[in-house]
């Protein structure tokens, strides 16, 4: 937690920016960067944005403004803007639908940081990041991303740290493209599998040592069926491209994770 | 060319795409992209988004379209779309209202490649990439960048050759935000100088060699003022930010460019 509250506040006076911005939902991830963002910066420094679609439930949005109070929670609400994108593009799926509303919060959170001079917060976690759940250029877009760093369980961590109340920590994750969606459900796998496997793989990626490799292979597959493991292997695979820097003729040599 | 031909053609193979969308303008960089995708892949698998803001004239498009006939180009407006935004977040400046244009552009764009399992060519070229001289997440943003390693000067070769006709060859270059906006007004520099000097400075920058960097230096400031130079480096510096990775804790260490 000291590690990103430096992060944040070296990086924003380095910028010269006068705060951050930051989109707010009621889950854990934008709670966590917010409380984040307030021990790194004065309070006044601090704005979130609240950008509903349509009639969704304010309980949770409810609960975040109240504890960070007196912290400026706007609410903007997106639902014209969508929809007018909706009627043009015609999207005949729900995930095409939540693209457009993740980019179109991308549009309000930037132009809300140009007006006052500041930096946009990024709230995707290190979890989402390497599995590539999140919209290209949309909600995994940002100046800063001070928990990108943070596997899902590590997030929970900093919470209980931060002491943001439990309703919003056990609150079940969701992008709330549309009613019913959960992370797991579109993942194919919860949390706390995910994390171990990620965390397993990533190791094999960075270590040196051929043992090594042989050892965490061995206690994964010890664990979990080699098409789980191997159904994260395709989520980071086909997701490389949202975390790479965009090829052009010069520096693509083909794709790895 | 040939080898961002084959770029373009090995990369989209590889994603197991059915080929690439772009936004065209009318302006140089977006038709040698169009040009390049053309002969990357097959005519039917190339479509460009016009995607215009208000009542703009259609005079260059019009000679783009004809040029690359029979390949899809199809006119998207904006305009409800952008008004709805700048209702919302009541601008202030030009800026801003462009920076809601490039990024809804991003937004279409994206949708219609999502809805057509196409690729998106980012129309950026490396002057403008160098200088951070694009919108965020905006015309910045797309899946491969084709002429992003190429200044200028060198697009316009590729565009000789392509034989894209003169009339957008030679048509000054403009973000078409406001009336009367030019890049080179924007800028501060003509792009010849501004080449150029990128060019001393990269070499500066990746060069090895004291003596080269010597040499480099010399021959930059016997042509240009270190004003200009310093203009150009400043740019270079405060935009680093839009080429580089997202920064979270574990990854940042200062900026450079």
């Amino acid at each position: 937690m000291i590690l990103a509250v430096d992060f944040i506040r070296s990086y924003v006076e380095h910028a010269k920016a006068d705060g951050v911005v930051l989109g707010v939902s009621g889950g854990i991830d934008s709670a966590v960067c917010l409380g984040l963002s307030i021990k790194a910066l004065n309070k006044g420094k601090v704005t979130g944005l609240w950008m509903p679609y349509g009639e969704i439930s304010t309980k949770y949005i409810n609960i975040v403004k109240e504890h960070f109070y007196p912290v400026k929670c706007l609410s903007k609400p997106i639902g014209s803007i969508v929809d007018r994108a909706v009627a043009i593009t015609q999207p005949t799926d729900d995930l095409r639908r939540g693209n457009i509303m993740a980019r179109t919060r991308m549009m309000i959170l930037y132009d809300y940081a140009k007006a006052n001079n500041l930096l946009v917060v990024g709230t995707s976690n290190r979890t989402e990041t390497m599995v590539g759940y999140f919209t290209k250029w949309g909600d995994g877009a940002g100046d800063i991303a001070p928990i990108a760093n943070l596997y899902k369980h590590e997030v929970v961590e900093v919470a209980k740290e931060l002491g943001i109340p439990d309703e919003i920590i056990r609150r079940v994750p969701s992008a709330d493209f549309w009613e019913g969606q959960t992370d797991e459900g579109e993942l194919g796998i919860s949390y706390e599998d995910l994390d171990a496997i990620l965390e397993g793989l990533e190791k094999i990626h960075t270590t040196g040592s051929p043992l090594e490799v042989y050892r965490t292979q061995r206690q994964l597959e010890s664990k979990y069926s080699v098409d789980m493991i191997d159904h994260v292997l395709g989520m980071m695979q086909s997701t490389a491209h949202k975390r790479l820097a965009i090829p052009n003729p010069d520096n693509w040599h083909g794709w790895e994770w």
